[in-house]
């Protein structure tokens, strides 16, 4: 189905890398699979200066890209940075625009390990790296972090997960299911087999509810911090600021990569228990938690951050909470920034 | 529409007394408006020795009972306490039982301000009482003790809102809106006009989803808190409490409830600044807040609490978080009850 929103020009430029015949862990399989990524700078000739920057639900390589520039810890004239989009996420091969028998409704089920070893694909076999310096993502660009540190432990020297957990926790799984659940109560969501691109308006902006009930912290709220972004009223916010973000995505690739972060559990590739499997990580991992996230508190990054040798955590204690990730407020740009300086100069094991 | 839950037999023994044709502050009037009530203990013979525990959102006198025994805080050998159940709550003149021209969803909107005026006549009409010892109630509770600390300076002593605001947040109208537009998703909703009082029951699952969502904190989850009360799985812990608690309700009592607690605001009655109305408060008060609540945090409460003058506030640390009132774990019950001895044992003015 052709949905504009999904463009070189909204999130570009972006470019594909051909999976082939792709084997998911679900059994299935996805036809001439494609990988949408972005990426700044050069690979060394010793093809170990690579950073992965995964990216988060219902993003794109391009909400990310601000971190990356000359000066910035992600800096494309030191490092070679690439983005991958997850898989389903409108770029990348996606319910939106697979042919059948794979398209809508009828897409396969995908795994953050499934992500993980396309990344991995396009890292090896595009580009030939041999180690990452840094492996970092937000929210589910955390989820894949912590499958990297897990599924790929001889490549990945540093990792960052942002406001992200390496197994998701029932509270955060129940949040999934509500926000899908606001989704799926549009009779025009039809089971996923609406025929229009923006068919399930009232669907999308009831998600987009959801998402802003939790998304910030309540003392954002009642400073009313959507006066900083020059946005008037709490109607204003609502509708100016998230169910704009929205509104134009398709809903099955959303619930495709729901349904990822629901399942999300790197014990799944381990097969040992959460603390054996975080206890084998090896890469020095840098923690970072927003201190009053309401979905991904501070609490459950603090419990799994300490199972890992070595690691460190680091909050970043902005009213903006899960979403201060945007770096919307330019303390929390720069502090986060500062933090993955410090964690890219740290020491680590090979 | 007959509606069985709402029954002597479910939160009974209460009372009713007619208020006879009750005028609401939205300029409507309600015919034959009763206001159903429980209560306890023996009124003093100088009248002085009456508590006021007004109730929450979706709950009867009977949610709120289990605090009210010999030898606890709220002891009716010594006091006289009258349990009020809200308008629209379903024991009282509500949406499912109002007849034509105010039923279902031709019901007249209600505000905190009208419960707690009908709540003083049944109170000073009825039972001729002069002063109250203590008023008390959680959340919508809280609303309806901060009004009558307002409305009636003369005749409240001491003051304890649990987990409730005197002035709802942004972030807390947020809360609503998102339950409400949950319950009203399910097309068999119908905009009120369901004929059938069990038809919603989609809605009433999804509202409870919303309920669980943010009504226990997020190491609550973690902890998988509920084999506390023996029941196995998150699933399990969804549809056996929480669905169980919604399902047989009627849902434009609820959305009458709702649209109140969104309303709420301490100022109408004052015409003042949220500083000035609460500065002017008389009343001793204790302000108890549920630590880990993520819809009337703590800090909101407290927000509030600093402008009162002579005021307390008093934490209650529970993973149940806001839904720590229900008193299902034995220290919460206890901390609640102690703080409430400790303020009927407070002095205060007159």
């Amino acid at each position: 189905m052709e949905n504009e929103y999904y463009s070189q020009e909204n999130h570009g430029p972006y470019s594909l890398f051909e999976l082939g015949d792709f084997q998911l862990e679900c059994g299935r399989t996805l036809a001439d699979c494609q990988l949408a990524y972005s990426c700044f700078g050069e690979l060394n000739s010793e093809k170990t200066n690579a950073i992965v920057f995964t990216v988060m639900f219902s993003g794109t390589n391009k909400a990310m890209e601000k971190y990356i520039g000359k000066g910035l810890a992600l800096d494309p004239e030191k490092y070679f940075i690439v983005v991958p989009n997850q898989l389903g996420s409108g770029l990348s091969t996606s319910p939106h625009n697979a042919p059948p028998p794979d398209e809508g409704p009828d897409f396969p089920q995908i795994s953050i390990g499934d992500d993980v070893r396309a990344q991995h694909r396009l890292l090896t076999e595009k580009f030939g790296v041999k180690s990452i310096d840094l492996v970092l993502g937000w929210s589910m660009g955390g989820q894949q972090t912590y499958e990297w540190c897990v599924r790929y432990p001889e490549m990945v020297r540093r990792a960052a997960p942002i406001g992200g957990t390496a197994r998701t926790t029932p509270h955060d799984s129940l949040y999934v299911e509500v926000f899908c659940e606001a989704l799926k109560s549009d009779p025009a969501w039809e089971h996923g087999r609406y025929t229009q691109p923006h068919a399930v308006e009232l669907g999308l902006k009831r998600l987009a509810h959801v998402f802003a009930l939790m998304g910030n912290c309540t003392e954002f709220y009642r400073q009313e911090k959507w006066t900083d972004l020059g946005i008037a009223s709490l109607d204003g916010y609502l509708s100016g600021f998230w169910e704009t973000w929205f509104k134009p995505m398709d809903p099955n690739n959303l619930l495709c990569m729901a349904s990822k972060w629901k399942r999300g559990d790197v014990c799944a590739v381990s097969g040992k228990s959460l603390k054996d499997t975080l206890g084998s990580i090896r890469a020095k991992v840098f923690v970072i938690a927003f201190t009053q996230d309401m979905f991904i508190p501070l609490t459950d990054c603090k419990y799994e951050q300490e199972m890992i040798p070595g690691s460190e955590l680091r909050q970043v204690p902005t009213l903006w909470g899960h979403f201060g990730m945007l770096g919307l407020a330019q303390e929390d740009f720069d502090l986060i920034n500062s933090i993955l300086s410090e964690a890219l100069q740290s020491p680590c094991a090979a």
